[in-house]
């Protein structure tokens, strides 16, 4: 199972954290511009010498789809090129699109990001619930029977998010603790080697005590953690998110591993390879920062 | 303002209703189908075909997204070329995305659907709220400075739109009711020449009552009323949408208007010219049904 493909990864590269592929023009260093070639050339570019300097290190990467969009059809296709050459690399790619719909359109979106005949093919994809279950079903539905993950947006990590997500659903249970049962339901039915799903959910690094009450009741998924880094989110509320054998969380960082360069290289001339470095130590730094809390913290750990 | 173009072809073509091209190809008629033409192509070439047929008769399409978005880059391309093409015969284009993301994530989206040196460049675009305001400001911010529109879900018309839809938030108002809210506050100071705004909503045709009371909450903002027809959604619903100036919604049909012929030509053989006759024929039916109802009810009428 494809949970069990990414836990042995983590395992392997003794690291939970992932990065987020997020290519931000104004951010991007100006050694991977040319003008004589296009942004969205040059972004690929970018994608591949990062992919090729971290593979070894993490378990996988979340391109996030919004900086590919803003090119149209150019960025889709980059897109793609990208999540192809990270998974030709043994890397775990989650589609971070964050599509929602009712049940007919979500079907379309289904065969757009996790089919295995469609155009992106990605192995995880986090999904928005707006729309209530109906408009999940047909996402949970083809991970179950097509071996895909999800991750379904539950809390997320952004200053607002208390707005809709901490409202009181008829059942008595908050926004983010109704789909935290709902998504237990079905990936307690579902799971592998490790006894996890990949039915997982999108748990934010801001709100440590949300994290620790949603670990409670969302027991066999991964959360995806975003907001550690630059969003400002915490240690403590990291390590809610995992379960006492150093799995269950995926914690992601994109500026801060992408664009830690500019504190380093500040007003300098910078090769690629300098570039590069500057990112695989900055991931190595994030890896080693949580595995030897995990190690200290985990009375099971795996790893 | 975009806001009064659209209800001056409102007035102009004396219709309040918008149709949603949503290619789904398994009920594209053959006399589009040709095995030495790519799936993407057939559909643009449908696309254009319809938008002639109907340009003189409705103000707005709704391309739904997730039906380009399936053909990865080649989708996109088409999306792409049908807004440019319906604008080109001053049809308003509504964007139905749904796109939802934290704040500097959000800005991509806007870059990439609304921008006007972006690659689609649309006139409305629909967007979820499900991160809170943090993740909708950018695209009010840009609606608001670059004279774009928005519809917000709000109420949708699918089956267990309550589940999250109607949680009480903080405020005690049900998340419907406080995304009304809050939009009303931002409309009210935002609107054109006939008093409305182009922050608008989405309020489904399926929750009669629900669109009374957000009718009365977000008084300046136009409805986009999804449901109609093949969702089951009923008249007095839809007619809840409106304001007595028999503005304030465009309701939206795409199955029950494209795919009309199936009932027509049963079994038969047809034409491309008796394809877009029954398209012709269920678009001007709907406008019909939605004028005259509207003529009886509306004491202000404004057209």
């Amino acid at each position: 199972m494809i949970i069990d493909v990414l836990i042995n990864r983590i395992i392997e590269t003794k690291n939970p954290c992932i990065i987020g592929l997020d290519p931000d023009w104004d951010y991007i260093p100006q050694c991977y511009k040319f003008d004589n070639i296009s942004e969205t050339d040059c972004i690929l570019q970018w994608n591949k010498d990062i992919i090729d300097a971290i593979a070894d290190y993490i378990p996988a990467i979340k391109p996030q789809i919004a900086f590919y969009e803003k090119y149209g059809a150019d960025g889709f296709k980059i897109f793609e090129q990208t999540v192809k050459y990270a998974q030709s690399k043994a890397l775990i790619v989650i589609d971070d699109s964050k599509r929602n719909d009712i049940g007919n359109v979500s079907k379309s979106y289904v065969y757009g990001h996790l089919d295995k005949n469609g155009p992106i093919n990605a192995d995880f994809l986090t999904v928005s619930p707006f729309l209530g279950h109906e408009g999940l079903d047909p996402f949970i539905v083809h991970a179950i029977t097509e071996d895909k993950g999800l991750f379904i947006l539950v809390k997320t990590s952004n200053s607002s998010a208390n707005e809709i997500q901490n409202a009181i659903c008829m059942d008595g249970y908050s926004v983010s603790e109704h789909l935290g049962k709902y998504i237990y339901e079905i990936a307690k039915n579902n799971v592998g080697d490790y006894g996890y799903s990949a039915i997982g959910a999108v748990v934010g690094a801001t709100y440590p005590e949300d994290a620790k009450r949603l670990r409670g009741i969302i027991r066999n998924s991964f959360f995806l953690v975003p907001g550690y880094g630059a969003q400002g989110g915490d240690f403590s509320s990291v390590m809610n998110c995992f379960n006492e054998d150093g799995l269950g969380a995926l914690v992601s960082s994109s500026r801060g591993i992408l664009y830690a360069y500019q504190e380093q290289y500040k007003n300098k001339t910078y090769a690629k390879n300098q570039y590069l470095d500057s990112v695989k130590f900055a991931a190595k730094q994030m890896r080693d920062n949580i595995y030897e809390s995990l190690k200290q913290k985990c009375r099971s750990m795996r790893y």
